[in-house]
């Protein structure tokens, strides 16, 4: 079914379509009310957006801005070519933020940096501090690695967060977004430069910022940069035109590849292309791109990106878990292009990966104060590392525990964005009804064509499987509640338990269970998701993990960290009997191992496959997630199978 | 035992240390006269000298030295940072090559080369294309990546090798090392800059120009150097300071870490310092990092080098196939300590690791006509690549099939010097007589306490296990002949067959098969070598390759390699039935394995392991260095077990 929406630019929500098979909700509609993402929302806005305002500072990037306002620029200016889009992402978050919740000090943080921004804009819309000055490149003249086009993408989605949480604020930060805009759509549209940016971003912005400012130009701005892209017009680089997609035309993709951000951003805006245009041939070709994508080149941690090298994708099946590099940037862009493709199609699989994704790479990434983060996300930890100063910059991805800022710090902003505006992947809306696409606790309140509706949702997940969700106010009508079943919560049961009434229960298969009914305030629908831990074997093509399985426990994979084992011994010693049973033990899973004694031989490779002495132990295992906070350790996801 | 040598310049070998267990012998003393490393020597004469001078030529690096002669540097230089090194290897290769055997061509070419190179040093010894002129960096202004000292380390190797071969030549080569190397002495010697370089290779280079020129000062400086790596000198890089082994002393480490060249090239310089030094405790230092390496962190190939992202070693036991790095440079560079240590040490361990290196890395880089080339040597190639256009650069490692050059070109010049020099590694003498490391039809010629010897080693080796020593000349007196028997070699023997006498044949174990007698001209010793197809276990701790086995006959690993699968399958579906006899086929294997059907899903974990239809198909596996030849392919070593 795909429904004509009316959209109004003040739902509070990153994606905002104007036509698809679900609408989504905004902030002011669903609120995180506590638990697992209640926490990591209380901690991004609490430890999290201090921190990064703190590092913008120190560094100098948002100093960057001032020199360029001052005109000394380029003398002074520090940091990467992209670091003005770490500003920017910055902003967004506070204008999440300050929409879930407002505040006086977050406020004046936005309005600040704001206004340090916007002095830098040059008076033709013009604003990046790294280009277009004497003593610095001309302007677009490296488009290829000069992020210039990718920064005013983040600039974009800044004043769209602005703009649907407070709209027509007298900050001044859509002007400066749409001048900017105006300027792209002049140097880059018809007869302009036919090009587009080596790292994607700007066209998932540009339809945002076309669909908030109700300006069709910015999404045939957008539509362009999408078409053009994989037909040669940036020149080779090193790692290949596969790395920023140049590979061939977005329509003529089998799968993402290269860089795993750019391919997630680019598909993410080529899915607003396609549902803004009405290209369903294009949205097909992107919808069969994810699904490839899914079976042969995603972690089981919803992590992408496989090389080191190039952050970039692998071949199918190439996923190692030692050199996984699945960056936590990644993890958010492939939240972004599923949850595009949720709203443009529906379907359990997207919000099933987005759940993955969001508890196995975006909640891995911060530390528990979230002033700390995973640049990429290894599913293999060999070596315990040197915990990292807080005080340090640290390269993007070298360190083994959380770095409190990187040289390329994309990740802590866009982590922060992603939590502050979180609500918005919670739930949609479509004519029959609402649909619960992942589980906290909330309150929804909304209106469907039947009517206002409210609601909350009770639960203690992921360490619980019951979700419990209480109508507060409905239309007299019928309408559909619909809740996500995730496809490995086999043994679901849905009961309804009419206010006053008799509960009646059912089992409820993977996808969406749906209730249709007139329901009265009172009324409550219990989905109870079986969450025994459970033992996950790999696809045999994955060749660097034959032999071994992990254990999950509803949405959260499980992982082996060297601080669990019994004195001193290493993640590497340890295999796990398979068919023994697991203990499901207060958030931890307790499993059977066997230790192996080393046993080194001069030349690793023999006539015989090598044996040793082993002893078995009772050893648990924690929330991926939750790894490293207890100091230098081994640790590893896929356990070698015992036998 | 260790023997004190009387050494003098006109041993034509790459390293002749003045004191060791055993004494090298050179191309006057080995002759390899056909057979797989003659063919190869000769396609190196005929076809990769040429092709190098013609990319030479072409790149512009060798005019780098006409512009810098005519003073018009910077304007019109081009390549990397190192491109005057690849000129110096070159010219290692030409006078190896003329040393070999005279060819006027071959000293032309040699000549004139130098002759280029000469005119572009500067007054005070200064010798480098890329720095010290105005719009240059500054001379040593950027140790840690200007690769001024990696540059005169190969141009000292290459005068070593000139006067190695051609003792005196008035070419004017090593006055223009001496000159380069006694600035470098004032410059880094006690009271100058306290720094190394951030690619090791002058240390060895050093103490080998000290050898030839018999000045201790060069020694001196490379102790110095070798002292100084590990003590902070160079500033922190995004890779770490392990990259360039900087973070700690070479004779604290455990093994060889960071980049795989430079860890080698370093291993070698720091072992000729201790055996010119007398310092045991660092020889034996470096013996148990080198024994660690080997069992812990090297491909079955002899490849070093798991990390593409810096080419590097990664952590023990971290071995991924499909991200082999492998560089064929680091085979070069490992095959050199490996042989420093032989010679200081003894030990059929290192002629082991020489041979497996030789067949399986340097073997595998370059063509059937030597004109294209591996620089990185993957164990497994997933997706077929495009066949490299012969007239076209690529980056240094991202193509699937040879290439004829590389931006970064350090590894054809590399295979071409070792391949002249190759005879050096064959043989060597001590007091008590003579040892043959590697087969191949050869003559031999030198003299021995006892008197001169000379004989003759026939062989189809590898192909066939034999390998028959003539005796060509004896002194009266008894002499030890001791042949290697590789470690896999289980079940050799060797066959003592007099002139005119009744041959004997005796069961020999892996290690060196010593024959003590007074030999006569016409005396045959006969070693077989049992070259049965066996199947090779990987080391449990290995995760990359769990679950699978290695094909090996005699010193050559095997490879499966999809153009011998039947109708359009691939590697990927392929395993082996490991308990199935294998065929010995005229150099091929023939195994038993099974296809498996494709079984795609939607997301590849899953709570069963994944089976699928297979049919039972018999298949050829080739040499892993004879893959890649017949067109785009897909390729593994490492063949997953059935069952």
């Amino acid at each position: 079914m795909i429904m004509t929406l009316t959209t109004t630019p003040t739902i509070a929500t990153p994606a905002l379509p104007s036509t698809g098979a679900v609408r989504p909700l905004g902030l002011g509609e669903v609120v995180i009310t506590g638990g697992f993402w209640g926490d990591r929302q209380a901690v991004n806005r609490r430890g999290t957006l201090a921190h990064i305002a703190h590092w913008l500072e120190r560094e100098g990037w948002l100093a960057n801005f001032d020199l360029a306002a001052e005109g000394r620029l380029p003398d002074g200016r520090r940091g990467r070519e992209f670091s003005d889009s770490e500003v920017y992402k910055y902003l967004e978050a506070l204008a999440w933020e300050t929409g879930r919740e407002p505040d006086d000090a977050l406020e004046q943080a936005f309005r600040g940096t704001v206004a340090r921004v916007a002095a830098a804009q040059e008076d033709d819309g013009y604003l990046n501090t790294k280009f277009g000055r004497d003593g610095q490149g001309a302007r677009w003249s490296d488009l290829e690695w000069g992020h210039e086009l990718y920064c005013l993408g983040h600039l974009f989605q800044a004043a769209v967060a602005r703009e649907r949480t407070a709209p027509g604020s007298d900050d001044g930060l859509l002007a400066v977004a749409t001048r900017a805009a105006d300027l792209v759509c002049a140097v880059f549209g018809d007869g302009g430069i036919v090009s587009v940016c080596g790292h994607a971003e700007i066209e998932t912005a540009l339809v945002e910022l076309g669909r908030v400012t109700a300006n069709p130009a910015y999404i045939e701005q957008a539509r362009l940069f999408v078409e053009r892209r994989g037909t040669g017009t940036l020149p080779e680089i090193e790692f290949s035109s596969s790395y920023f997609q140049e590979d061939v035309p977005v329509r003529e993709a089998a799968a993402l590849r290269g860089h795993a951000v750019r391919a997630n951003y680019l598909s993410s805006g080529a899915t607003d292309v396609a549902v803004e245009t009405g290209d369903t041939e294009l949205l097909d070709v992107l919808a069969q791109q994810w699904r490839t994508t899914i079976a042969r080149r995603t972690y089981i941690t919803g992590g992408q990106g496989a090389h080191h090298q190039d952050e970039a994708f692998g071949a199918d099946f190439e996923l190692p878990s030692d050199r996984a590099y699945s960056e936590t940037c990644a993890g958010v862009a492939s939240v972004q292009f599923a949850w595009r493709l949720l709203l443009a199609r529906g379907g359990s699989e997207y919000a099933d990966l987005i759940e993955r994704t969001l508890y196995n790479v975006v909640a891995t990434s911060p530390s528990e104060d979230g002033t700390a983060f995973y640049y990429s996300n290894t599913l293999h930890q060999r070596t315990p590392g040197a915990p990292a100063d807080p005080d340090v910059v640290v390269p993007r991805a070298e360190s083994s525990l959380r770095a409190p800022w990187f040289s390329v710090s994309c990740c802590p902003p866009n982590v922060a964005r992603t939590l502050a505006s979180l609500a918005s992947y919670v739930a949609t809306i479509d004519d029959e009804g609402l649909q619960l696409h992942q589980f906290a606790p909330a309150t929804v309140r909304t209106t469907l064509p039947a009517g206002g509706v409210a609601l909350t949702v009770s639960t203690a997940y992921p360490r619980e499987g019951e979700i419990v969700v209480t109508i507060d106010e409905a239309p007299a009508a019928e309408w559909t509640l619909s809740l996500r079943v995730p496809a490995w919560a086999e043994g679901a049961t849905v009961t309804i338990a009419p206010a006053g009434g008799t509960p009646t229960e059912t089992a409820v298969a993977p996808g969406y269970a749906e209730v249709r009914r007139a329901f009265r305030a009172g009324d409550r629908v219990v989905l109870r998701l079986p969450l025994a831990p459970r033992v996950t074997h790999p696809d045999p093509r994955i060749d660097a993990i034959r032999g071994t399985v992990a254990i999950e426990r509803g949405p959260e994979v499980f992982a082996l960290e060297s601080v669990d084992l019994p004195g001193g011994a290493d993640v590497a010693d340890a295999r796990i009997v398979a068919d023994a049973p697991l203990a499901d033990d207060d958030g931890r899973v307790g499993a059977t191992l066997t230790l192996h004694e080393p046993d080194d031989a001069a030349w690793p490779f023999g006539a015989q496959p090598r044996a040793g002495g082993a002893r078995r132990v009772e050893a648990s295992l924690i929330p991926y997630h939750e790894w490293a906070q207890r100091g230098p350790s081994t640790m590893r996801v896929w356990i070698p199978r015992e036998g």
